[in-house]
């Protein structure tokens, strides 16, 4: 199937909801992006891809770093991780310690920031740069040489990051983070730092809609495990919101706070869309009606 | 497809599952069911039927009733029953009053105890008596003459319902309920006594995965409603552990503490089944490994 | 000492308090009270009276009347009510079940509404009327032959009472109400809508001052009691507001929506005040200034 | 009065409560302390001082030392405090960071964990050391010219501390922390280090029950200002049983999981307590009975 057409008429008719959303302003490098950018791009299983808008502008992909770390995670540990963050939403805001100190220190799911943190705690070891091996993840399946953290994101969110400290520090008081605190937050506010576009995104994460596998056939995770990624990210994806995003668009998807979002519709292709301005929820207000307009045209969706 | 093999695979593989659960007991009519029983029903979209066990032995359906009253507000009031009601994972056990004083009255989803309070109340009019209608609905699908409410049933829930009336009054208190509360608790508890066999349940409830319609081609609610209740029941159906069901089954489900579950493929078809022993989160154990067994040998799964 | 100079000067001197708080209007016969009252009336243990202003109008006791429920409690139980009922200040809003549903049904003190409806079920028994019995315990201390329920307020409360309701139902849930919930919470209404004046309400409560007995020197509870109930005045009496009241005025209290607020200096004397603004706590702004200015101007305090 | 006859009785009378609790045990240093010792220290506004056991043996302050703290803030912000830290009772445990989350950051009183590291930021100031201005507040009243900080026990909160430094994070992303976090907390931890013995406690703090003053007359802090923190400690003073103690003992006090308590009798004097076993709320169990059967034999209590 040929999108060109479909993504044409999106990218026109979203052209309203500019204005209606604020870009994130808790750090400097998030707030002095323009807030009137927009790019889309989708990478099918067939291996076509459609882009439209500033699909090649990288921009800083922030929790959508979060799939990388469980894909990861789950490729060392497999199934152990579950006994050190759940699967189920949250309920509540995503970077919310009441959840925590109910449930002693167990994070509620890999998306929100206290269960990420605990993931990238699972991938650090003592002898290895774990930002490093981030960047190669990355990098073997997109072939971009010149990847790298953008340090003053990285630098900006541990100046302002008391409430990642405060949650980092209150898992370690419940026994569920093995680095040192400062090391974890370190990988941490680094892979949040990472910059891509929407064509790389698209086909990097097209291995959840691939069965595990790359476009060029390569193993990453396995069928059964990039099915349980897809669950995991309509459940607890998108924050707050993954009832109204499940009930709108319908489809398995990570958003990040600089304003990318990606996608997948198993079997078929992944989805990426950037836009800065955000919705009440964090989630990118433009972005989200992008994918919502998407299902409804294509027809395509999980239910 | 042929289903039959893999029933009767799955009904020998779940066995040795039976014993490590419990019967719901806090009402005698429940607690007596024989904790043995074992019933699976799939009706596809082209009309095949395929069953095993105790298919055509009627249960009490319980919660899943509340697709039922849900399905017909929104046939009555489409999308305006949103601000009565959220769509968002409550995270917190299903009859839980804190969630509700913490949001002003509206409950998180139609699927808790007091989001399906709601909806009841919603399908509710002074001049006509609900309860007959939700067995009409039914019967309008299924024919079958005899169905009726379990008086039993009915009358334990009410004399044992102080939680539900706590909510009703709860409900009331915020405004967000316009009838009164006894007559909306009498039509809640009557719309949880009806008894159906799985048979009966994988046929009224194929319009979920049909497109909005019945078998015969009847329609009950649009596509996108359809699709809608799917996405509902996937990020909400199963109390708090839907996270846990998604990320086993990957399938859109609903289940009751009499027992059964309803689940369904978009497409394809809906598939239910019956054992009366819960597991710690009040969802069928043995259910639950069915339908996990029946998404890994088919492969199926919206995932 | 004479306390008549003192009260003329904190009568003038609150005037300009007026207009900054709101009658409670959440049942019409509260609504209706004309907002510029004010009476004060204190009676010491040595029999001294000393009244200004309207302390000889009647007016709701509301929240008040539950000090007489629970001296009426300890004097049938006596330490046997701790089981049903903690004696912790409950820190969330004073109809909150939230603390209700995390602490199992016990309720965190006999002042928030739940823990008044255990105590009012605690003093219930089948074959009493103990809605006179109330009455009767007034009328024994203070003469008052006309002393009687306000049957407009009863019925409000009643009608508009559907967090009562939630409450006493939940309470019922968790087996925490040994009567029946209507009878509960009839009685719990009229006992909340008798009728008293300053000069009354310091006269009868005389006895948490005088160690346990009544001005004519009839016991009422021990000494030891007395102490009890006003150490759960000042930690618990206040609603979400004991700290500030403590911080400011120094005196265990008991306040009440209609605006009194009775108030205890052991061994000295009872000071009760009535004006219907009330703060943004429930309880009443002038009457909470004149007892600060009390105890700045005396120099009496427990502290 | 003459103590010693009812002090001696007491001793003898509390023996049988050792063995019922639970030394900490969350640092080594507090865990290897003989959990036998019993000292109680009573110094009245006349001078007298009256001492049994172990009264002269220098313990861990702990949390005792949060008074300090609240004085000297009082002495050099007034009532300026009650914008950064509240005055209410916490209803949830001592280190809780829900009550945080839900009030945005604003501790509900200086004596939970929260609220005392926001005075310890308050009287923290760049260019003093303010460690060094703690032990000179309390040298100036007892004369103790040895007394210093325990390194170890310091050293042993820091490094167990996380929860802690969640909660310090977490203010200060709420902007309620002035100071660098690793020095507000470096601070908070000597503080609760400092080595006291019972004698010295009933001098140090005879100021709250002395108007203010110390026994040489020196003004410490106003009559008024006295008397408000007595309020805060009969409100605040004991995490999670301030009731429960209010309900027993019927006097303000502060306690620390060292296993001392300080309480004073407004106007008489000041009791210390020391004896390491905890009850289940983290205050000293036999000290606890020691000042409950105090004001049971001397009939003296604030109510």
């Amino acid at each position: 199937m040929d999108y060109s057409v479909i993504l044409e008429q999106i990218f026109e008719e979203v052209q309203e909801y500019f204005g209606k959303g604020k870009v994130a302003n808790y750090i400097p490098a998030l707030s002095k992006i323009n807030p009137k950018k927009l790019g889309i791009s989708i990478c099918t299983v067939k291996g076509k891809e459609f882009s439209i808008g500033d699909a090649e502008e990288a921009f800083s992909i922030q929790s959508i770093s979060k799939v990388i770390s469980l894909t990861i995670a789950m490729q060392l540990e497999g199934n152990r991780i579950w006994s050190r963050v759940g699967r189920e939403p949250s309920g509540t805001k995503f970077n919310s310690l009441i959840q925590l100190e109910y449930e002693n220190g167990i994070p509620r799911n890999p998306f929100i920031n206290a269960g990420a943190i605990v993931i990238t705690d699972i991938i650090s070891t003592p002898n290895k740069d774990t930002k490093i091996e981030l960047l190669q993840f990355i990098q073997n399946i997109i072939n971009n040489e010149n990847l790298q953290f953008d340090m003053e994101v990285a630098k900006s969110e541990k100046d302002t990051g008391y409430r990642n400290a405060a949650l980092a520090n209150f898992l370690k008081s419940f026994n569920n983070l093995n680095n040192k605190v400062e090391d974890v937050l370190n990988t941490y506010y680094h892979q949040c730092s990472i910059h891509l576009n929407c064509k790389e995104l698209s086909q990097l994460f097209l291995y959840l809609a691939n069965g595990g596998k790359t476009l060029s056939g390569h193993k990453i995770i396995s069928l059964r495990q990039a099915k349980r990624i897809n669950s995991l990210m309509l459940t607890c994806g998108l924050y707050d919101a993954v009832g109204d995003f499940a009930y709108r668009v319908g489809l398995p998807a990570k958003s990040g706070v600089g304003g990318g979002i990606i996608s997948t519709i198993p079997g078929e292709l992944c989805i990426s869309v950037w836009s800065p301005e955000l919705n009440r929820y964090g989630n990118s207000l433009v972005g989200t009606k992008v994918l919502e307009l998407f299902t409804t045209y294509t027809g395509l969706s999980i239910f």
